[in-house]
């Protein structure tokens, strides 16, 4: 039999129009000479859907479309995630289901088993999970359906001794949000999946961003050895039609899948980010993008980035320089948008900033300059962007990096405004890496972006490490303290110097409240600022 | 036996502290003669923990002071709410368990045994439920002990047939955050408690506020038949020694609680705002408030809680006037300063709204002024304001109410800025009406500031009613749709005019991304905007 892989974008919300995406690949599939077309986890709703699933109104036109699209199975198979009621009168209200539709109708709905919460999933908050056989037969194959991701913790949800005799091949549907372990931790959890059972798996999952979570795709076919003998691409749509047969079932045991949690592929955080602007501008009916260059790395990478995405007309970079800009600012930031083809203006704030300092002389009188200037200075700037942004109907890009977002070097509406923080969930350390990345092929981001020290320049000759420890360390530290949870007393016994951390860690904590009003963050790492990390804003906090 | 109720006020992740405070209150408990002492839910961590709860660290120092406490308990017994490590070596990581500790040393441990997620709650992203005997002996009074809250499917975590022979009383306590009809809903629950085991309970809540969410305390006995006998106050510490005696296992059936789930106690919201911007501020070591001042209801009512919270010399008002601000937006503003007894200032925004203007002109050309130029205006006043803030150190309250925030009536980084959002979860017309319960004594906010049309004064004339439906229907269509999470078409149905619902609807979902960047809200409602409301930002919305 010929299955389809079916890895599609959806809008979340979307009914209708993920619907029409659905019938559509239906029929192509039938077309193409498929058995079974396979779709991933809440294909119908999009993921995630959040309190979206709260609605009554939603799952009732969900389970109204879903016999729609049941009535295109004629000839072929296709399975659908998507919410279902939960009937039994106990627990959340629906379950989080494949839906089997073949023959016109809805033949057999198999439900996730498992809840897992934990960074960014909810499962618990909608769903019950389902009991009962998860196996169902197609054209005389046998097969076992698991919905939604394998756990974290690695608990496989069938083994060799409760799946039911005579199944050949194992459909793992899943939303699976992308960070820069994810592609391999899936495909350890695959390989184990195959190992544990002896069957194939096939895995298919949602490709595009929806806000903060981007997803990757990625979807393959493992043999029962846990080789992938069949892969889909990352970040895009693709449908492939590959043929079951009997040869799946052999396969040597896959060599272990080793993740070093500490490594990233920055080619893969590139790709991801790019995908992340691209889906948030088409999804939400935007085109253009705007950003305040300051000639330093951040807004950069961001303006690249978002030129890649959304095309080098749709991209406007707007210079704000203060008098403690020095000149080659201006100069770094006109040469990048050159290279890139974009727009790029210069708007001073000298002059409002004066404005507003003579409106607060009555009250600041002769206190010396500092850090409330600074604010101000960026707060002008963000005035100024967010007026050119309604004026034009421009999203603004948020420019700020995790490493400043974590120890709240920034200003609170100021650079911190924006849409969308693209660089929100990349250290300092791996936005270099980036800029390296994207000149790859030629100079892209001026060399002098690159190897200027950097600094927010908003009082005379200031410098990033006037205030904050080296990057290398600091961001070592900050991996420790917000990926791993590590507290105070295990940094320090890892090597790290305890008044380093004391300070690092208060900082970090310092700064909930700001990050709490930030922009969404497009998320790459296990462990991004937004709603995956709930951390108390007034509290007494580790360390 | 005499049993102390410990209703105390816990600062999150403060566990040297929070464990001085239980240590001192087991003392004064022994002092007066109980032979037991019974605290809240989470009383060491302090509730909501959040993701302090992943750090390994906090749960093994938590668990090091529960033995700590456990060693002050000599000549009397304490219930003490923390988090114990699960060792069973399946699932999450830590119990939600009271601690029963007795002759100096922990006697048992009887774990919440049921997860509830939903609105704020994620009880299954922290905890694993236990099982076992939730029963244990005290001065050879046997009790059956429930940790956590009851569900809010009123599911009983005990019932007649579960519950082992010989038990007196049930103790049940919890960390359980108000909103307007949860003492009445606690309430019910504990009277279907009551009757359903034919037990007498008491009830020990958490009091105090952590950033959003304000526990009201009001902790009580119930006798047998569901009555209350004895009750501690609202939103406030305190301690009371009750007699267990036999008549307490008496009692008629108590009559039914009604709840109108449209009903709203106005001195239950007034109290607990109050509460919110007291212990925001005091547990962030902050003293003074500042406020933009615009002669309007919201920022008086603001000011008036905030000078009850902190005290009219800690409380400082900014009036922001600009060329459209008429002259009884001042006069108002000061004349509400004059009867708090508050200081206030007066910062012009109107030059440098033209310096701005000027530098824009480059870019704006001729196009008329409109949207962008009314945001430019709130903007200028959120700078004045935030280096106001930043050079004193006040925090900024923020004004906005839920009827605006709702449908987007606001500018982002503008009147939106600020570090707590006083009534970002009080419609428009209950701010009305705290207005005039703050009056019920006498005018202290002007009569003029409640009567007159409500506007934005960013345009010539301008006025609410000019671009939102009235108050009065709009609030209602706002609760359904946000409270109620009914659809588009049961707000037709329900009689609501089409037009008008696919009109709000659309501006709740199309402003999510504001809400996303907006300062905590202090929860007063059922489902506040924040960590209990999660929904996408870039979807297709229900409707």
């Amino acid at each position: 039999m010929k299955i389809a892989l079916a890895q599609l974008n959806y809008k979340v919300g979307d009914l209708e129009g993920n619907s029409r995406k659905i019938i559509e690949q239906i029929r192509a599939s039938a077309a193409a000479g498929a058995g079974l077309v396979v779709f991933s986890e809440m294909a119908l709703t999009g993921s995630p859907a959040g309190d979206l699933l709260e609605f009554d109104e939603l799952t009732g036109r969900s389970e109204a479309l879903m016999r729609e699209i049941a009535a295109e199975c004629r000839g072929i198979a296709a399975i659908v995630g998507a919410p279902s009621r939960n009937r039994t009168g106990r627990g959340k209200p629906l379950h989080n289901s494949a839906w089997m539709l073949a023959g016109g109708e809805v033949k057999q709905l198999i439900h996730r088993q498992v809840s897992v919460n934990y960074d960014v999933a909810d499962d618990s908050r909608y769903f019950e999970p389902g009991a009962g056989d998860i196996t169902t037969g197609i054209n005389g194959l046998q097969l076992a359906v698991i919905t939604g991701d394998l756990t974290p913790e690695g608990a496989l949800p069938v083994n060799r001794r409760t799946l039911p005799e005579g199944v050949s091949l194992i459909i793992s549907i899943a939303a699976s949000p992308f960070h820069y372990n994810r592609p391999l931790i899936r495909r350890k959890a695959i390989r184990g999946l195959a190992l544990e059972t002896g069957l194939p798996v096939i895995y298919v999952n949602q490709t595009g961003a929806n806000t903060s979570l981007i997803y990757d795709g990625g979807s393959f076919v493992s043999d029962a050895g846990g080789n992938v003998i069949r892969e889909l691409p990352l970040f895009s749509e693709a449908v492939e039609v590959v043929e079951y047969d009997a040869s799946w079932s052999g396969g040597r045991p896959a060599p272990e899948v080793v993740i070093d949690e500490e490594e990233r592929d920055i080619a893969l955080i590139h790709d991801a980010l790019i995908l992340g602007i691209r889906d948030y501008f088409r999804k939400s009916g935007f085109k253009k993008a705007i950003l305040g260059l300051s000639g330093g790395i951040d807004s950069a990478v961001v303006m690249a980035l978002a030129t890649e995405a959304l095309g080098a007309e749709n991209v406007y970079g707007i210079m704000l320089p203060s008098h403690f800009s020095p000149s080659h600012s201006v100069d770094d930031a006109h040469a990048l948008a050159i290279n890139l083809g974009c727009r790029a203006d210069i708007i001073p704030i000298e002059e409002p900033f004066h404005t507003l300092e003579k409106s607060l002389k009555p009250h600041f009188g002769d206190l010396p300059f500092g850090l409330t200037e600074e604010n101000m200075q960026a707060r002008i700037r963000g005035v100024i962007l967010m007026a050119m942004s309604n004026k034009f109907g421009y999203i603004l890009l948020n420019t700020s990096n995790k490493s400043e977002s974590a120890v709240g070097y920034g200003t609170l509406y100021g650079d911190m405004c924006g849409g969308l923080a693209v660089l929100g969930d990349v250290y300092k350390t791996d936005v270099y890496r980036l800029a390296r990345y994207i000149n790859r092929n030629g100079e892209i981001i001026p060399l002098h972006t690159i190897v200027k020290p950097p600094s927010a320049e908003l009082r005379p000759d200031q410098k990033d490490s006037d205030s904050l420890p080296d990057y290398d360390i600091l961001d070592k530290l900050l991996f420790r303290y917000i990926e791993k949870q590590n507290g105070k007393q295990e940094l320090v016994e890892m090597g790290f110097d305890p008044g380093l951390v004391a300070r690092v860690l208060k900082m970090v904590n310092a700064n909930e409240w700001k990050r709490y009003q930030s922009a969404p963050v497009l998320r790459v790492s296990p462990r991004a600022f937004g709603s995956g990390r709930r951390m108390p804003l007034v509290a007494a906090f580790p360390g």
